[in-house]
């Protein structure tokens, strides 16, 4: 079956709809050279874009195409969330098989357009081809109040280190995937954050609007790993309390086959939680609980360069990075 | 050879410099979750992403990879000046094997950081991972006084049709390409538009800071298929008269090898000129030559349906779109 570009491009229109258009500022959406967008007085623009490819990212046949059209946006709004913004529009870079224009496009689009609704971010336009891999390429732009982003660099000495969420869901349910022989069901409670990852945004903005956080970043490549970035050596560094530290709960019966749950929160990836510092004058106003999700403070931030695992074991266990680096990875 | 992808990024921010970040208000380069633009007051934001795939796009043997950087940004940059704007800032999001991570990639850079300098238009972030093909997508982000973006549709009955420039010289420059058995000269003059494209920039910022085009798009996928969505049936049509098309001049000896020189210029695709309506109003004030490009006025818009190609032939030959579709072409 042969479809033609405009096809295409007219059946993501209709999917991702334009009834958010006018509330987001976005005066033209898809079909013209580019997109238009009026942002708000006060406000700076945060720009960000992400790959996500088949093979590197999902896989054609195991993934449901609705949580890649889920994802490929969610990690891109975690990217906001981590300067503590509010997303406004995307544009979408799609490449597909010819094979793929029909049913899978269709619940591919569905999965995205739930993320758009939830998230109100408005499909603004995008690039379309053929090709026989399936790739996506996600650009976001959010907005945040002037001078309100919070960065990756700017955790003090002294500042306590903290996290949402637990660590190592989203590689858990890596593992059962890469587990499984067949196509796996979306509803299976395990996989739901390795396929419909939640960015953070609510916690992010109001870290932002009320000034607490130091610095942050989001969880993507793995805690050892994006830590490292918060606190980058030889300068900053880290002791860390193993006790504080929310790693996943793994089932008995599964933990032959997927090993310490501890490595999967060290440095699983996927997670898209909040990894942020705070000073200790502002660390009281920090609650336990923000809107139904959990806040660890797992240690604080040194004058580097190590980040250390547990100060109180003799042998002062140093933690490596061991993240995800795509040239590093033979996957 | 082994790299970690924070040394490949360190190497995309070196070679790209930061000089005019001040400059486009662009306050966080890479390195950062997200970067961080402040726009001007009064003013629109542009939004376009496009891909530049090896294979679709450009061929690795054959593509000089300084070319491959300049053209991925030109083509985005192409789109922003069919709307009138003025680029600020880019993200680019990268995917190469590891053997393309050392000269290949340094000249691809230097590509790349030409056409940046060129068009003032600085890196503001970007995504890399690792894959076997050269995989390239590229977002711009540009500006246009409010109101005065020159849109896809607008042409009124009796407006002038206009296009800057000479049309096939892209398409000629890949027939040579095509037809060379080896990697080819950068140098070569009959390549120059094909490797080297210039958006339009200053020709669109004019038409749009003097309200004088009616509608715009720019030349990517051949001007039979891009003036359809100028002149979109069944409510427009144009006619047209061959005698004053800008179409390429083609060497007697490449005659035999590249066929009609008319089809290249209707036909062919990658030439980023212009093609704009002006109303009979301001059709006057529009030069012959704009700072050194030449305009044609090729025929007028009708209310349609149909694109005449020659009003005077008696046959009445329309014009079919015969341009660039992806999910048509087996290329």
């Amino acid at each position: 079956m042969r479809v033609r570009e405009s096809e295409l491009i007219h059946k993501i229109e209709k999917a991702l709809g334009r009834r958010l258009h006018a509330s987001q500022n976005v005066r033209l959406g898809i079909g013209d050279d580019a997109a238009l967008f009026r942002p708000r007085p006060g406000h700076e623009l945060i720009l960000t874009c992400d790959w996500f490819l088949e093979g590197t990212h999902f896989l054609r046949d195991k993934h449901p195409p609705d949580s890649v059209g889920w994802k490929c946006l969610a990690r891109a709004l975690s990217d906001v969330a981590a300067m503590g913004g509010t997303p406004r529009c995307f544009l979408l870079s799609l490449a597909l098989p010819t094979s793929h224009t029909g049913r899978w496009l269709d619940e591919f689009l569905a999965g995205l357009r739930r993320a758009s609704r939830k998230f109100r971010c408005v499909l603004a336009g995008g690039d379309t081809t053929r090709r026989e891999s399936i790739l996506i390429n996600v650009t976001v732009v959010g907005e945040v109040r002037s001078g309100h982003a919070i960065r990756r660099l700017g955790a003090q000495d002294g500042d306590f280190i903290c996290v949402s969420g637990q660590l190592g869901e989203a590689a858990l349910g890596l593992r059962v995937l890469e587990d499984s022989k067949h196509a796996i069901s979306s509803r299976d409670a395990r996989l739901r954050k390795h396929l419909y990852p939640e960015p953070r945004l609510a916690l992010g903005q109001w870290l932002a609007e009320k000034r607490l956080a130091s610095s942050m970043i989001d969880i993507s490549d793995g805690f050892s790993t994006d830590l490292r970035h918060l606190c980058p050596a030889p300068h900053r560094g880290a002791l860390l309390a193993p006790d504080w530290f929310p790693a996943v709960q793994v089932p008995a019966r599964l933990r032959t086959k997927i090993g310490n749950p501890l490595d999967l929160a060290l440095h699983g990836g996927d997670d898209y939680e909040l990894l942020f510092s705070v000073s200790r004058e502002k660390f009281p106003l920090l609650p336990l609980i923000f809107r139904g999700l959990k806040i660890s403070s797992i240690g604080y931030v040194t004058t580097g360069p190590n980040l250390v695992w547990d100060p109180n074991d003799p042998k002062h266990q140093i933690l490596r990075s061991g993240g995800w680096d795509p040239f590093q990875k033979t996957r």
